[in-house]
Order: C-alpha cells, then structure tokens, then sequence
C-alpha cells in the first residue's frame, strides 16, 4: 500500500512537471511512510525526488525512527550539537535542486524551512504541492472508511455518555472536558481537535473556545468534537436544548431550516455532483427559511487524516465528486446577541449517493 | 498587560529594524491578544506596524472573536466565497508593506501564508522574529509561573493516578490513554502533546510511539507526558520499572547516571550562567559513567505557551539566564537494542540559583 501511495506521489508530481517532493512531519508524511513525526524547531524534511532514492534530513535523535522507512531512502541525521545546514546542503547538492521546481506542503512547510533551503546552496523553487496530495487522499480506500466509522464511532459513543450531564448551572468548559475525556476513554488517538461547547449567544461563534459561563433552562448547546482511529478523523456537530423552559422560538425555526439543509446537502451529494451543488442546495434551504445571512461559512470540507483537507463543498468547488470522497456536510446559522445551531454529518460518496458515518439523531436532542 | 506587551513587541521589533511583525495562530497571537484563532486553510493574519493600528485579516466567521481584540484593530475580514486576497492586498497596502522588512514567525508561518504576502500586490521581505518574539516570552511573570505550577500539579496528579495500573501485560497504549485521561480529568486545558509511553527496547528511541507491545517484569518504561493551564505547558518524563524481575544491569546503571545528570544540570542553573553551561555539566556526569555517545540530544529546551521554545539548554545556547526563564533539564540515555531512560524536570531561574517546578521523586519508580 506504501508503495503504491509513493508510486502514484511521483506519477502525479510529474504531471505537474514538478522534480521533486518535499514533505515535512504531519498528515502527508504519515500517507506515505506510515511512520509518524514531530513538527518542531528540529529542521525534518523528507525529500521525493520523481525518481530514484528518497533522502531524508532528519534529526539524529529520530534516528530508530528513521531507520524504519519503508521505502528506499537515505538518511541524512544531524546533531543538536551541530544544526542541519550541512545535512541539508547534501541533501539538496545530491538531488540537484538547485533552481528545480520543488513541491512544497502550502499548509504545512514553514518560513524555518524555506528559509533554510533557500539558504541551502542550492536554492529550488517552491510550488505548492498540496493539490498532488489532495489528488491522492481525496479517494478513502477500504481501510481509510473502516478508520473513519471507527472514529465516529468513538466520538458518538462519547457523545452519548455525557448527554446526561447537560443541565442548568454546568459550564461549556465542564461540557467539553467531560466529551475529551469520554473521547479518550474510547480509545480514540490524538484527538483532531478540542471540543467546542457554546451556550446560549456564544453559539453565534462557529469557532466559540468553551468558557466558564454556566447553562440556563432553554439554552441551546452547539457540541462540536470528533476522534481519530489511526490518524483519521471523525468531526461531528449537534444541538442540544437545556431542559427547564422552551428554547427561543426564533432559534427553534432557525434549527429546523439548519437540519432541513443538512438533509438537503447529503442527499444532493453523490457521484458526478460537485461541490459547490451541495453547498447551494443546503444553502437555498437556509435563505429559504429567511436566515441566508447568518450561513457565513461553507457548507462542507473534505475530512481524513486530516480535519481540514478536500473537497470542499463550497461555491466555487467544481470537481465532480467520485465514490470514496469523505467530507462534512455542516449548514449553520449564527445570530449575532441571540444564538446559533449547526447539524454536522461526516459523509461517503458512494456508487450511486452518498451515506453518512454518523448515525445520531438530527433532532434537537432534549436530555431526560 | 496586552498593551504592554504588545508596547514590548514593537520596541523589540523596532531594535530589530522591522517595519511591521506579521502574526499567525498560535502562542504569540494568544501571548498578545489573548484570543485564541485556528491556523488553518483560512488565512488569518495580524498586522503590528511599529507605528500606529494594528490589522487583522481575518476570515468573516471568526469576526465575533475577532471583535475582541483588546488593541486598536482594523478587521479586514474575508468571506469563504470571496477568498483572502482582496482583504490581504487592503491590509498590505494600508500599511505600505510594499519593499517593508516585515517579521515573521519562523516555526509558524506558512508556504500558504508567505506566498499570499508575496501575490499581494505589496511584497515584503520576510525575516524571521521568532527570536523577537522570544525575547519577551523567555522570562515569565508571576501569572505565567502560577499558571505553570499549575500544569505541573496536574500532569503530577494524573502520574500518581496511573501508576498502580503498571504491571506486566499492560500495553504503551493503555498507559498512554488512561494517563491522556487523568491529565484531562484534572482540568488541563488542550494537552501539549500526546503522553510518550516507551517499554523496554523502545525506550531507546527519545521521540517513541505508543504502541500495543505488553509490558514484561523488569521493563523500565519511560513516560514523558504534561498538561496545560491556560496555555502554558507543563513536559515532565520519569521511569517506572515494571514489578516482577530486577530490570537490566546496565540499565540500572544508565539511570544512575541520568539522575545524577538531571541533579548537576539542575545545579548548574542560576542567574548568569548560560544553556551550554547547563548542558555540559549535565553532559559530562553521562560522560563519565562511559555512557556520553547514547545522550543523543540537548539537556533542555525552553518551556512556557510552547512545548519547546527558547532558551535551549544546550551547545552554543551562549546567552545569560535570568530570573523567571523555565525551561527544562532532561538528561537521558538511549542504548539500541537495550532501552533508554530519562528523568525531566521543570526548572524556573530564581534570584539566587533555581527551582524544580516538578516535585515527583527522581528516583526508579516500582508500583506496589
């Protein structure tokens, strides 16, 4: 399986007339070694030419680590004591990159490494390379799916157990430390995220960081958590009304027009559709319902091992989806001094549509 | 505080004849604003002009938060439809960075970022401020200490929880999760990074992956685990050895000799002396146990709002400590084929010498 990720790497790199790949710690590195490695102030950058052997610029205490690559590679470990300009300059001098088109990971490559391979002698020039990847993990194969249900799994699990907990005077913060740790319990890997708890007007903040406010009687919870099994990510959103009075009426209609377009978006989701159709068709029920103002994000993102990746479903994402294709179909309404609701589901193309992973009940969920 | 912070940074920035610091998600973000955003696909971008208000490219669904600046700020918000670059070229071009010396954040700032300043229509220069940055976030105040024996108390808390569970057939995972839980339990906030469990062999890489090999009688194992309170991080490692056989000799020895390095270290720092003042002596105690080839990394990094930030202890590290710097003293030994130990502690530079922030006996633990 690593050899044909590496095989279709440089098979893609060269259609984008590119000599070579450079990859550092994080989600592509793991894609294509399997082997899992810090992002730090330590210079780490895994070098794949289109052809022959892989080089490695590697701090020398990653060494054991290193050593099992499973792909042909030569290891170039530097010191603390004596920093990685030497280790780099080789590297690069043996691949002859200097003033070759060099693949870059946009979202992840850094200024630190850049700057050093700038400064390395033999200065390539960077181009993104993160659609190369996309191209590649876009696609789930059987055992990417399996990962992805086991996350969603763990993470619905989780959502059940502290379910009970939710009630007037309990704080976003004790919400959201109980869900992590129910998450971890589980037995989910690093977590792909913290949880976002947000209560009464705070869920007018789709990005809200969980506070000490405390729950009132007719509050509307935003949960937004998800899990990993294997590096891939699970990332689900529900709703649920503090029991003691009836939720805002307004934020009631506002609810049900936000699950009618997370309904709507799923089930325009299927292969030869595109992205942007599934943003628009969850998107016209919102405006429909009189509240397309407050929808201020997409409709979706790509979702794997990574919590963020392609393809998104917004406006302007042309690509006509195909079987295996995982994103998140997530309408949303935040009303700025009164509230918000978001419903997110984690989705698979299939061959003929489209299923959710996640098997939650879309209703407002009321704890007994 | 923020203001003076922020009034330090565009001194700082001004000696390193910056015209503007460009700010990314991330500890130097929450450090000045105290307002947490997502690095993510969406570009988001503080502006800190030496002279006059601040600028913020923001995407439009964090506008809420990004209300919240506690400086004169003007948002240049982005929607998911529009993309960044209108709202990146209004702020560079505001803010001439046209030709500017703009710092950036090394170990931060993206290829994604980079080339978006370099499209905008106003191309700075880029130069690295993450020692800027480190000049003001190296030595603590007394809210940033509290907050660190505060990470400390937690990760401790939830060592002493797990300990018991350490028993032969026990698996890296297991310890790994169920000390990921208490850590949480005990009210951290997002863990600094995931708990490194290593039995045995694996000991003998520093950097080791938790896995599902099963604890054996007279295993050491090495657990280097923290906790976070509001944002600042505790890292701590010690050595348990599995009840049931003696461990290894010469591993027993090897952990003499890094107890002993972690005491000298910690010995040697004071107001005054430097990192590689604290690493030789750390270094040479290893050394003379005839074990100085198998410490295979710098005695210490700087620890705070990162897992890793400045002073390193190490080769080279020439600059003076001062009072209210914390780093940490982390001697190990790593023998392939055999195993390894470390003994890591959480030091702050008093007037006078220094203290451990970590109390846990350095001594090899063996549960009940």
């Amino acid at each position: 399986m690593l050899t044909a990720r590496l095989n279709a790497l440089r098979s893609a790199a060269s259609e984008a007339r590119l000599d070579a790949i450079a990859v550092v710690p994080g989600p592509n590195l793991e894609y294509l070694t399997g082997l899992h490695f810090h992002l730090s102030e330590r210079i780490t950058v895994l070098f794949v030419p289109v052809d022959g052997e892989l080089r490695f610029v590697v701090p020398a205490l990653e060494g054991t680590k290193a050593e099992g690559m499973p792909h042909d590679t030569q290891l170039h470990p530097w010191t603390d004591d004596d920093g990685p300009a030497e280790a780099l300059g080789d590297a690069t001098e043996a691949l002859s990159l200097g003033g070759a088109r060099l693949g870059v990971e946009g979202r992840r490559i850094r200024f630190l490494e850049l700057d050093a391979l700038a400064q390395s002698g033999h200065a390539p020039t960077a181009i993104d390379a993160d659609p190369v990847f996309a191209s590649l993990r876009m696609r789930k194969g059987a055992a990417e799916l399996a990962a992805m249900r086991h996350a969603v799994e763990i993470a619905e699990n989780a959502f059940r157990a502290i379910l009970p907990m939710i009630r007037v005077g309990v704080s976003e913060r004790e919400i959201a430390s109980a869900l992590f740790v129910e998450v971890m319990k589980g037995g989910s890997g690093a977590p792909p995220f913290m949880p976002i708890v947000a209560a009464g007007v705070n869920g007018s903040n789709p990005h809200a960081v969980p506070g000490d406010s405390r729950f009132a009687a007719g509050d509307i919870i935003t949960i937004d958590w998800g899990a990993t099994h294997h590096g891939y990510a699970s990332d689900i959103t529900r709703c649920v009304a503090v029991p003691g009075a009836a939720p805002d009426g307004r934020l009631l209609s506002a609810y049900a027009a936000v699950r009618d377009a997370n309904v709507a978006g799923r089930a325009a989701a299927r292969p030869g559709a595109t992205g942007q159709d599934v943003d628009r068709v969850a998107r016209a029920v919102i405006r429909e319902a009189g509240l397309g103002e407050f929808f201020i994000h997409r409709t979706g993102h790509g979702l794997g091992l990574e919590t963020h990746e392609e393809p998104d479903m917004k406006e302007g994402s042309l690509m006509p989806l195909e079987p295996g294709m995982t994103f998140t179909v997530e309408p949303g309404v935040y009303i700025p001094g009164l509230g918000g609701c978001r419903v997110e589901d984690d989705v698979v193309i299939t061959e003929d549509g489209s299923e959710s992973l996640t098997t939650l009940t879309r209703e407002l969920v009321t704890p007994e």
